[in-house]
């Protein structure tokens, strides 16, 4: 049976402030990009999200970031290569401290918001991310953008790399997103994004904005759950997925227990 | 050759700002107890002491705390035990991967501040400090005051307790500690707080303020390092052990590298 | 035409968070009681909801609080009277500014959650935010429960003291409020919610818990926000007051503008 | 008698943490730079400095910042110029009211670090703070480089706009400084530094890195205060200007009290 890893961030609250409906998501993913409390989470939802996914059998994730609560980690941070580094560690070494309460293991690591596409782009940032995931722990998976300078630093420092493709975003014809902001670059509707799922994982292919077919070949995608449609998309790419014999699994295997 | 552990409290700055000679004080010292970012430190911080440590065989310890950057850790958080647990686990865990990246190993805990008093002194808060601590890593030691509910609660869940006295505070004839604001509650002669501390070491004792001897048994002994004549006491207090050939070595024995 | 004040607690999300539906509540209400980014609130948001506030003539209040973020400002913190004013100072300040951009100005100030029941029931608390407030604008309000210390220190500094009642809060026979975490200390049934309120406007008084009459006399009734239940509520409350000619307005008469 | 304004940044610190000997400064300067909370400075902090300053006849001004206490506001932070203007009236206001309750007034504003340098080159940013400013009290002065966006956007919105000389820096023939991390960048012998600061007022010129001399027109200079060292500086500043019969006071007159 062939089978897809879906992705989400999750654990976006802070404090008395909450973010999406994360029980609703855990039950359709198969990975949990979690929050590590730099541009969201804080102990007590870092815990109380990983043991979520534990229960579920849900794969957990490091959803690093750059610090900054007050801008959601959408804005680019200018950080040197070794504060990256130990703010990579820091907030890696927290969520494994969680991860290992809740009878789980952190598996990989998914720079969130400005750091993943910074460090998807910059040689320099890719370095300090995986070098410091590396050295926390060497078995842990990369995921990111397809032919990103992230993978290719994760390949080089000897950490497994993982690519993405994203459910709801439209695909230029070579392969790269199009930008947000752009018309059509995101797609609202849940049965056409559940559909275009369906063939990149058994096809291997999307439809681009021009009409062209475009390979996209990833191990993983993503799906988003901050808002009731981002649910209701999720539930039917699962839907879908489920009823066309493809299961839903993450690439890391089974988790710890 | 009889040996002691002395601890003092290191990397307590956060971004620009720095609070005492760290390199100093690790000269002195056998056993770090490192600010985990919630009333001290951040992960630049905490990186940087724990390979400062590292270097010079310095034990690593988890100085954890209440979350109160703005209060430095110094008044009390009315948490819950689940909340404190997550606080910990969080803190502990972070410090855990910036020690495994630095070449070396969190061997202990200890509370800092509010938090430390409190949880001498409550044992539900001594309960969630130290579950924290054996779910993340049943091999570390607890240290904290002799006849604490930390140690209590250490023992109970199968830590090990190690218990502390203080260079330069000033004991009750019942062994408890003179509190701080009474008259002499503080000492501040670097000689003389050196001579008490060789005493607690090779003979068990101290003078207690009303003149009477009282046992003061300890496997470590806390220095303070966050002003000019904290960091003469220290080298103080190293060099009149050296010359008894009391040997300064942290309780944890050989530290991981 | 007798007239009440309605007031409510606004503006307080935090960066990309959010908490309530302000716009609706600012459509029922005529006082609010804007976060200062103690417990809530930033810079974009105070400045909004200054602006929201001005465009429907609705007054504008401190709504200052213990600076916790992570708490909510749920938590009580042990601040010196010292740092309280300073506290209070600081976060009137930035909302006396946020409101004169928005061509607004603030009218009255009400502590928030923890401090709001300290200052409510601790005579020094009290008086450390009543002089902050009086030193920064001795023309401003102090809104609190009725006989409060909050409301005695406003009156002995020369302050406006307004009492406030709550719609949704069951009273004891003695006019205080059943404890939160009772049996039915909390009402839920918008018409029965609005009745309640208009008794307590038209006749002064409230059915008790144990069926007696008590009387409440308020300047100001408080009508929460953050949960689309009470949305419901305000709006019950507001149609049912209108309907028997009661005006909503602010207990401090038309605003600045 | 001629006079020149010193100004410095003052009020760094934050909770336990501090920077610089402010006193020392403020008995030699005429001018102080009060940080507002955003990249230093706490309300307790606030209030102090601005005692302080009214005990000593020292002008107050708002040295507003980007909000990132971990970097100190020295990295540039992504913000709009609608959030830019709503954190500059943020700072701005809160340290309005501490500065009433401390007896003085706020009478100009300069901003710190990276949004200092980002708002004297872009106009977009310089526009937003100017207006910040002018809107919350158009009598407020803004203190920069001569020649910036910030002094242009000040004269166009109709603010006093008050150039700055720097005691410690050297210049470019052109009047720019040699930016930090050139040889020779800063100077550090506080009678040098002096006797420039001396020939800067009397004969509004410099000796330029290449032994030109340039002229340097500015009402204010700034010298620093964060290390002994530039207390030192500081205060052979005063003495040699004391001496020559220079007065030093602030651009802006008599300070309120």
């Amino acid at each position: 049976m062939p089978s897809i890893d879906l992705n989400s961030d999750l654990g976006e609250g802070f404090g008395a402030w909450t973010a999406g409906d994360d029980r609703a998501v855990l039950d359709v993913v198969s990975s949990a990009n979690i929050a590590c409390g730099a541009h969201a989470g804080d102990p007590v939802i870092m815990l109380d999200t990983c043991r979520a996914a534990a229960d579920r059998g849900v794969a957990v994730g490091a959803h690093v970031a750059y610090r900054d609560l007050a801008g959601f980690g959408r804005r680019p941070v200018s950080v040197t290569p070794d504060e990256l580094y130990a703010d990579v560690v820091h907030q890696l070494g927290a969520l494994t401290a969680a991860a290992r309460v809740a009878g789980t293991a952190v598996t990989f690591v998914k720079p969130h918001g400005a750091l993943y596409n910074t460090a998807c782009a910059d040689p320099v940032q890719a370095e300090a991310v995986v070098r410091a995931v590396a050295d926390v722990d060497p078995t842990l998976a990369i995921l990111a953008l397809p032919g990103s300078e992230l993978l290719l630093a994760a390949a080089q420092n000897g950490l497994r790399a993982v690519s993405e493709a994203f459910a709801d975003r439209a695909y230029e014809p070579d392969g790269s997103l199009v930008p947000r902001g752009r018309p059509g670059a995101v797609l609202h509707d849940p049965e056409q994004v559940a559909a275009r799922v369906l063939r990149m994982v058994t096809d291997g292919v999307a439809t681009a904005v021009d009409g062209s077919e475009v390979r996209v070949a990833a191990e993983s995608v993503c799906v988003h759950g901050d808002s009731p449609d981002a649910v209701a998309t999720a539930q039917a790419i699962r839907a879908l997925l489920t009823a066309h014999g493809v299961g839903i699994a993450s690439f890391a295997g089974a988790t710890a227990s």
